[in-house]
C-alpha cells in the first residue's frame, strides 16, 4: 500500500513556521508562542502527530536531518505534545546524546560527578523506557562514579546482547520509536479515551536541545506559576534546585529553595534576584500572550536562564473560575472566553462541600451519584433517628433501602442519604439534590441487616449504625470514617461569571422548588422563577398527613370537601410564602400528583394508628389501605386522574393559589400564578380541569373583590400528551415537559427499578447514557418535538419549557434551545450550572470558530 | 320559522309510489313490497317521518285527504315504521272508525257480541293511548253485551267530560297525533338511542284498511314464520285464532290453532286447508322477495286470507347464521350479503355457553364483562380450592381479589372467574379469554371477606363460599343460582360461513395460544397461525415453578446455566406440542417476558418452603425475595432486559425451539419459527438477542446435522420502538405491535390499575372509550403507523402484525388493513370474530354503496 504522503514530517520550531496545535499538539505550538516573545527557548524540533503515527507504523524519521538542526554534539531532550496535556502520554526523556565522547567532555566542563548522573540517568530512561528492561539493575547509585557508570553500561549489554549506542542517531531513533509505539499501546489509548480524547487523537512530539543546569555559574532548574493552584488568587510559588535537570526541583526531599523569600529557608529570589526578575518578567509576559495562567519550567546553565517549556498550571475549580474572571477582567481575554473556560461541572464543585482530592478514601462501596458533595456522619437507618441525631446535634448519614415520602423530614435532619435501591431520579436522588444533600443511590452491593443494625459492605465488612462513615455524591462513593473536606466556595468572582454568562445565554432558566429553602436557593442563584414547585411534598408535614389521610377516608365529596378546607389555610400560606419569595417571578405550581395511597401507612402500628385516630375498626382500615395499593402506581390514579375522579382536592388548592394571590397582590407587584397538570393523556382532562380551576378564580374574584391573572398549563409526560399537543394546547398556556416521567414512559422503564439492571446496559452499550442522566434525543427528543410542534400548531404563542431531571444537563438545555423552547427549570443546586451550560451553548453557535466543536 | 316544505305527507301504498324505507320506514316499505307481489295487503296509506314530526309539532295532517283513499265507512288500524323495528315506537292502535253507527252494521254483519267486542277494544285503546286517561275503568268485561258497551262509552265521558268522538276524522287525528308525541317522548327517545338509534330518528306511520277477522265464514288472524327462531331451521310455526284480529293467537291462553298438522290439537293446514296452502305459497314468495325469513301477520275474513304486516323473524345468533347461510345457499342473497348480515357479536355468544334470554336473572354485581360466556358453581376464594372442588367434581367459580400468575392451574379448574379488581386486559381478564372461561373483572363492589368466607355485595347481601352463583361474562353481571343455559352452538353453517368470510378478507388472522389446548382452540377456529405464544405460563406448571425459582437463586451463569438446562427438554417438548398441532402454520414464539420476582412466593409459608427447598436460611430467601420486588413491575427488569441481563433464559428457550424444530422436521412440513423479543426500547438491545440466538441456532444446526430456517423479530410494545422502528427493523423479519403495553404506556396508565377510575373517565366522557378496550387510533394508533412506516423503511417486507387484546376488535382490524399490516392475532376465542370483521371490512370497502356506513 502506498504510504500517504506526509509533508513537513518535522518542523524548527520559530515563531515563522507553521505550525498549529491540531498538527504538533500543544507543547509544540506553546513552545512556538514562547519563541515568539524572545524568550530564551533552547532549539527545538517538532514532529507532527503524522509523523509520530508514522513511526510508530515502521516510517522511521530521517533523524538525520532532525539533528542537522543542532550543533555537533547534541544533547537532546524528547517531550510529548498532544492535542490536549490531560490525556496522557509518555514521559519525557533527557540527556540523548549522551554517550562516552560526550561523557568525557562534560567531565571537563562540569565535573566527573555531575556528568556521570547525566549519563547515568540516560542510561536509566533509555534502557527502561526504549529498550524495556527491568528496572532494577538502572536504579541509581548513591555515588555517581566510573564503577557505577560501567555497571550500567554492563547491565545493558548483559540484558540486550548489544552495546549502549553511543552514537545520537540511533539514540534518538530508538527513543522516538519506543515514544510513538507507547502512544499506540491499548493502555494508553483507553487511558485517554476515558479522559475524552478521540479515537484518532494524534502524538506529536518536541526534541529540544538540552539547557544543562548542571555546571560552573548557577545552574539549576525549576518551576515557577504566578497563582495559587488551590484558590487562583496571585501568588508566585514553585521551587528551585541548583544542580538539577528538567523537574527534579518538584521531587519530594529534592532539597532546593522557594522561588520568593520565605522565612523557610533559602529563595532565588535572595539567591539569584537577577534571574528572579528575569523570570517574574518572563512570567507576566507569558500570561498576557499565552492568555492563561502558565506553569513555567525553567534552567538555569551557567547563569543563563532558560524557558525549558510551559503548560497551563493545574487547578482547582474554584480558581479556575477566578482566573478566567481575572484574566477578563484584566483584559487579556474577552468575557465570551471566560465564559467558555470554566468547565460547567466545576461549577457544581464550587457548590458543595467536596472530599479534599488529596485526602486518603478507603471506599466501601460504590453507588450511582445522585447528588453532589460530600458529607460525613453517623450511620442511621430511620428517619425517626435522623431526627433523634440532629436533636443531639451529631451529624448522621441516613442509610435507607430506598426513601419514601414520610422519609423527607429525615433526609432534612441528616447531612447526606444513602439508599440500596433507586436510579438518578428515584425518591431519596430528587429530594437530595433540591436539598443539596449529598446523595448515593442504587448501591446494591450493600445489605442493611435491620435486626442487627449494621451496614453489610461487599467482602463482608460491617458497619454498625453510629459508625462514621462519609457519602461522596459527586462521585458516588462511600468511604471509611470522615476524610479531608474542601467547604463550598461561591465567592465573587463566581457571581460575576455566572452575570457575564445570564448576558450571553438565550434561554430561561428556572428551578424546581416546593419549599421555600428551595425557593430562597432558587433566588440566591438567581433562577427566573420557579419551574416546577410539587405540592405534594406539602402534605407530608406535620399536621397536615393526619388531615391528609382523613380526607383519602372521607365518604362523599361533602366530607372530603369539609377536611379539605381545613387544609385550605395551610396551602395558601405555602403558596403566599413562595410568592412572596419570588416576588415578581413566577411560580409554576403543579396540582398533586402522587397516587393517594402513598399517604398510608404501610406497616402495622401506622395502621393501627390511623384506625385509633379516625376512629375506624382496623380491621375496615386494613381492607380499604389493601384496596387502595396499586400494581403500577407510576401508571396509576394519579395527576389529573385524581382531578377527575376527586376533584375537590384540586378545587382546594387552585383555591389556595388564587388566595395567595389576592392576598400578595395587595402588598406589591401583582403574582401571575402558573397552575400546571399532571399527567395529562387526553384534552378532555385538561378542558374539564379548566372548567373547574375557572370557576374557583371566578368565585375567589367574587368573594375578594380583587382581580388577578393566572395561567393554566399542561405538564406533558405521557407519550399520548406529545401526541396530542395540538388539542391540548387548545386549553393551555403552556406546556412543560415532564422528562423523567416521559422518558419513564417512552421507554416502558421505571427510574425507581431501572437501576437494577442501568449499569449492565451502559457497560454493554446497550443504551449509550442512562437515559434518566442524560435525555434521550432520539426517542424521548422526538417526542419533544412533536410536542413543541403540534403545541405550537394548537397555541402560537404557547410557552414551552422542560422541567425536571434533565433541565441542567447540557444536552438537554442544547436540546431545548435548538426547539425554540422558552426555558428548561432544574433543581436550585444545578441551576448556576445551567445558566453556564446555557450561556456556552449560546456562544458556541454565535461564535463557532472561536468556540469549537 | 318557516316550516320545511314537506312533499307527499302521505302516500298510497302500492307498487309503483314512490317510497322509501329512509323517508316512510321499514314496515311502510315492506307493505309495499308486499303489495308488489300481488299479495292481498288492504288499503294502505304511509306518513313519512317529516309528516309525523310535523304532526308532533302541531301540523296536524289534512286527515280527509287520508281518508279519500278507504271506503266511506271506514275501519282502518295505525302501526308505527321506523328505520329499524328494535328502536320500538308506539303500539299499534285498531278499529279505528268504531262508532255507533258503525257498530250498529256490525252487529247485522258479524253479531253484537263480536262488534261490541271489537268497539270496546277500540274506545280501550283510544282511552288509554290517546287520551292518556287510567285504563281500570276501560278493561275488558267478560261479556261483551250493550251494558258493557254503555259503561265504558259513560267511563269516557266521565274521565274527559266530552262524548266518545263519532267521527273517524276525528279519531285518526287524535291517534295520529298521540302516536307521533310519543315518538317523541323523552324516555322513548332514550330507549331508541340505547339501541343505537341516531338521536334524529324519524317515525313513520301506517293506516291501513282493517281486515275484520270476525264474522262469518272462516274469519280471525294469525301470525306464521317459516324457520326455528332458535336453531334457524325451515319450520313453519306460529298460531291462528278464529275470529280475532292482529296478534290476538299470540296471546298466551287464547286458545286457537295449530298452523301445521300437529297432535297436540286443531291445525289452520286441516281446517282451512286452502288458506293454509295459499299462506304457504305466500311465504316462499315473501322469502325469496324480501330475501329475509319473514313473520307474516295474516287475517282472513269471510274465508279470504289478508295478507296484513310482515316483519323480519325475530332470531337467536345460531339462527342469524343459519338464515344468512340458507337465504345464499338458495340463491337468494349473495354469500357477501349473508357475510354481511351476521353480527360478529352474534359469532361470540355462538361461541359460549350463555345464560337463557328468557331466563329470570337476579343480578348481586356488575363487573367488567372481561370473557364472555356464563357458568354456574360454588364459590370459592382461592386457587387450591377450586381444584378440590375441580376433584370432587363440583363445579366452582374462583372468587379472587385479582389472579396472578399462580392461579393459573385454579382458573383451569374453575367454570368461570370473578375478580373484584382489574380491568380488560388484567390477568384474570386475559386467561380467562385465552381459556374460554367466562370471566367478570373489576366487580369493585364486591368485598371479600376472607375471615368469614364470605362475599359481601352491595346492600348487604352475602355469599357464602359454596353457595351457588352464575358469572356471566358476555355482559359483566354475576347472578344468584343457577339460571337456565343456552349451549354454545358451534354447526357447519357457523363453519360454511366463515369459510366465505375467509374468501372476502384481505388481511391475516392468528390466534394468541400458549398451550397446547389453546392451539387446538385456534386450529379448529382456523387461525392461520399462532401470532402470540407467551412462553412464561410454562414455568408456573407442576415441577417446572420450583426450577425456576432455583435458576433465580443461582449465584452465577453457570449454577443458571446448570438448572435451565433441566427446564430444556420441558420446554422443548412445549414448542413440539405446539409446532405438531399448529404443523405447516406459523408459530410465533415470544420469549420470556415478566419479571423474575412474579415466579417467588409473596406469602410467609411460601417463603418458608421455598428456604427449604432451597436448603437456604429463611431470612436470606426473604431478603432476597424483597429485594427483587418492583416499584412497577410492568415497567421493571422484564423482557428484553432479561435477555441481555440475565441471558441464560433467552439461551435455553431458543435451544428448546430449535430443537423441536429440528424434531418436528424430520417426519413432515418444515416448521419455520418465529421468535420474538419482548419490551424493545433500542435497536442495540435486538442487535444483542439476534447475536446470541443465531449462535444458539448455528450451535444445534452442527450438533443435529440439521438445517433449518427462523425468524426473528420485535414485539414493539415501548413508544421508544415504534420511534425507531426504522433502526429495530434492521434486525428484524418482524414487528409484531403490542396493543396493550403499548396503550399502557402511551397513557402512562397500568391496565391493571385503570380499572379503578376507567369508567368515572368514559361516562364523563374524559375518554371516548377504555383504550384497552378499543383501540386508541389517535393516540397510540399514530404510533402504531409511525412503527409502520419508519419499520417499512428499515426493512422494505417487513412482516407487520397486531397482537395482544385488540387484535380482534373491529376497529384494530380496520386500523390494520388501512395501514397494510399483514395480520391481527387475538384470542383463539376471538378468531372467528376477528375473521368475520375482517371480511366484513373488506367488503364495506369493495361495495361500499351496499354495505354502508
Amino acid at each position: 500500500m502506498q504510504q500517504p504522503l506526509v509533508q513537513e514530517p518535522f518542523t524548527l520550531v520559530m515563531p515563522g513556521a507553521a505550525m498549529s496545535a491540531a498538527v504538533h499538539g500543544g507543547r509544540a505550538k506553546c513552545l512556538q508562542r514562547l519563541s515568539r516573545l524572545e524568550l530564551p527557548v533552547p532549539t527545538t524540533v517538532a514532529l507532527s502527530f503524522d509523523a509520530v503515527h508514522g513511526i510508530a507504523t515502521g516510517r522511521l524519521p530521517d533523524v538525520a536531518k532532525i539533528l542537522s538542526h543542532f550543533g555537533a554534539e547534541p544533547l537532546l531532550s524528547v517531550r510529548p505534545s498532544s492535542l490536549d496535556p490531560d490525556w496522557g502520554g509518555p514521559g519525557a526523556i533527557l540527556n540523548i546524546g549522551m554517550n562516552d565522547a560526550l561523557h568525557r567532555r562534560l567531565c571537563a566542563e562540569v565535573g566527573e560527578e555531575a556528568a556521570t548522573r547525566l549519563f547515568l540517568r540516560f542510561i536509566q530512561s533509555y534502557a527502561v523506557h526504549v529498550s524495556r528492561l527491568d528496572p532494577e539493575p538502572f536504579d541509581l547509585p548513591e555515588h555517581a562514579d566510573a564503577a557505577a557508570l560501567r555497571a550500567a553500561l554492563d547491565a545493558y549489554e548483559y540484558e540486550t546482547d548489544e552495546e549502549f549506542p553511543q552514537d545520537v542517531g540511533v539514540q534518538l531513533k530508538h527513543v522516538l520509536n519506543s515514544m510513538a509505539r507507547a502512544w499506540e499501546g491499548t493502555t494508553a489509548r483507553l487511558l485517554r479515551q476515558a479522559k475524552g480524547a478521540p479515537a484518532n487523537a494524534g502524538l506529536g512530539l518536541v526534541v529540544q536541545q538540552m539547557a544543562l543546569g548542571v555546571g560552573a555559574g548557577e545552574s539549576g532548574a525549576g518551576v515557577i506559576s504566578f497563582i495559587d493552584p488551590s484558590t487562583g488568587m496571585p501568588r508566585m510559588s514553585g521551587r528551585y534546585l541548583r544542580q538539577a535537570q528538567g523537574r527534579d526541583a518538584l521531587v519530594a526531599g529534592s532539597g532546593g529553595m522557594y522561588l520568593t523569600r520565605d522565612e523557610r529557608g533559602p529563595s532565588l529570589e535572595e539567591q539569584a534576584p537577577e534571574i528572579f526578575a528575569r523570570l517574574a518578567e518572563a512570567g507576566a509576559l507569558i500570561r498576557h500572550a499565552l492568555r492563561e495562567e502558565m506553569q513555567v519550567e525553567f534552567t538555569v546553565s551557567g547563569g543563563k536562564l532558560w524557558i525549558i517549556d510551559a503548560v497551563r498550571v493545574p487547578r482547582s475549580s474554584q480558581a479556575t473560575v477566578r482566573v478566567a474572571v481575572g484574566l477578563a477582567e484584566d483584559g487579556i481575554i474577552r468575557r465570551e472566553e471566560a465564559v467558555m473556560r470554566v468547565q460547567p461541572s466545576a461549577l457544581s464543585e464550587l457548590l458543595h462541600r467536596h472530599v479534599d482530592p488529596t485526602a486518603k478514601r478507603d471506599c466501601i462501596v460504590r453507588g450511582i451519584a445522585a447528588s453532589p458533595g460530600a458529607a460525613s456522619g453517623q450511620i442511621v437507618f430511620s428517619a425517626a433517628d435522623a431526627q433523634a441525631s440532629a436533636a443531639r446535634n451529631e451529624p448522621c448519614i441516613l442509610v435507607r433501602r430506598e426513601t419514601a415520602p414520610e422519609d423527607i423530614r429525615g433526609m432534612h435532619a441528616a447531612k447526606a442519604v444513602l439508599t440500596v435501591r433507586g436510579g438518578i431520579t428515584s425518591h431519596a436522588a430528587v429530594i437530595g439534590r433540591g436539598l443539596g444533600l449529598p446523595c448515593v443511590v442504587g448501591a446494591s452491593d450493600l445489605v442493611i441487616d435491620r435486626k442487627r443494625r449494621v451496614l453489610i459492605a461487599p467482602g463482608g465488612r460491617e458497619f454498625a449504625e453510629g459508625e462514621i462513615i462519609t457519602v461522596d455524591g459527586t462521585n458516588g462513593e462511600i468511604l471509611v470514617g470522615e476524610p479531608a473536606m474542601l467547604e463550598a466556595a461561591l465567592d465573587d468572582t463566581f457571581r460575576t461569571l455566572l452575570d457575564w454568562a445570564d448576558g450571553f445565554r438565550d434561554i430561561g432558566v428556572r428551578a424546581n422548588a416546593d419549599t421555600p429553602t428551595d425557593a430562597t436557593t432558587a433566588r440566591n442563584f438567581e433562577a427566573e422563577g420557579i419551574g416546577l414547585c410539587r405540592t405534594e411534598h406539602m402534605f407530608f408535614e406535620r399536621g397536615r398527613l393526619g388531615v391528609m389521610r382523613e380526607m383519602i377516608f372521607s365518604n362523599s365529596p361533602d366530607d372530603r370537601r369539609e377536611v379539605l378546607d381545613r387544609l385550605l389555610p395551610m396551602q395558601r400560606d405555602d403558596f403566599r410564602a413562595l410568592f412572596s419569595i419570588m416576588v415578581g417571578r413566577p411560580v409554576c405550581i403543579r396540582l398533586f400528583d402522587p397516587p393517594l395511597h402513598e399517604f398510608l401507612p404501610a406497616d402495622k402500628q401506622g395502621l393501627r394508628d390511623l384506625a385509633e385516630g379516625l376512629g375506624l375498626p382496623l380491621s375496615d382500615v386494613t381492607t380499604r389501605v389493601e384496596a387502595m395499593q396499586e400494581y403500577n402506581p407510576m401508571l396509576g390514579l394519579r395527576g389529573v386522574r385524581l382531578g377527575v375522579t376527586v376533584p375537590e382536592i384540586y378545587e382546594m388548592q387552585a383555591r389556595a393559589i388564587f388566595e395567595a394571590t389576592v392576598d400578595i397582590n395587595r402588598d406589591g407587584d401583582p403574582v401571575v400564578p402558573e397552575v400546571m397538570i399532571p399527567l395529562v393523556s387526553a384534552m378532555k382532562e385538561v378542558e374539564l380541569m379548566k372548567t373547574r380551576i375557572d370557576a374557583v378564580a371566578a368565585a375567589v374574584k367574587v368573594e375578594t373583590g380583587a382581580d388577578f391573572d393566572y395561567k393554566l398549563g399542561v405538564m406533558v409526560e405521557t407519550p399520548r400528551a406529545a401526541l396530542r399537543a395540538a388539542d391540548i394546547a387548545q386549553h393551555a398556556a403552556f406546556l412543560s415537559f415532564g422528562t423523567n416521567d416521559l422518558t419513564q414512559m417512552t421507554y416502558g422503564l421505571s427510574r425507581d427499578d431501572a437501576g437494577r439492571f442501568m449499569s449492565a446496559y451502559v457497560n454493554q452499550g446497550v443504551y449509550e447514557e442512562d437515559p434518566f442522566h442524560s435525555l434521550d434525543i432520539e426517542g424521548v427528543g422526538e417526542l419533544l418535538q412533536i410536542g413543541a410542534e403540534r403545541g405550537r400548531v394548537g397555541r402560537k404563542d404557547i410557552v414551552l419549557s422542560i422541567c425536571g431531571e434533565h433541565g441542567g444537563s447540557r444536552s438537554a438545555i442544547a436540546f431545548c434551545r435548538k426547539q425554540a423552547f422558552n426555558y428548561v427549570s432544574c433543581s436550585p443546586f444545578r441551576v448556576p450550572v445551567a445558566r453556564l451550560h446555557a450561556a456556552q451553548l449560546a456562544l458556541q453557535e454565535k461564535e463557532p470558530a472561536l468556540f469549537g466543536k
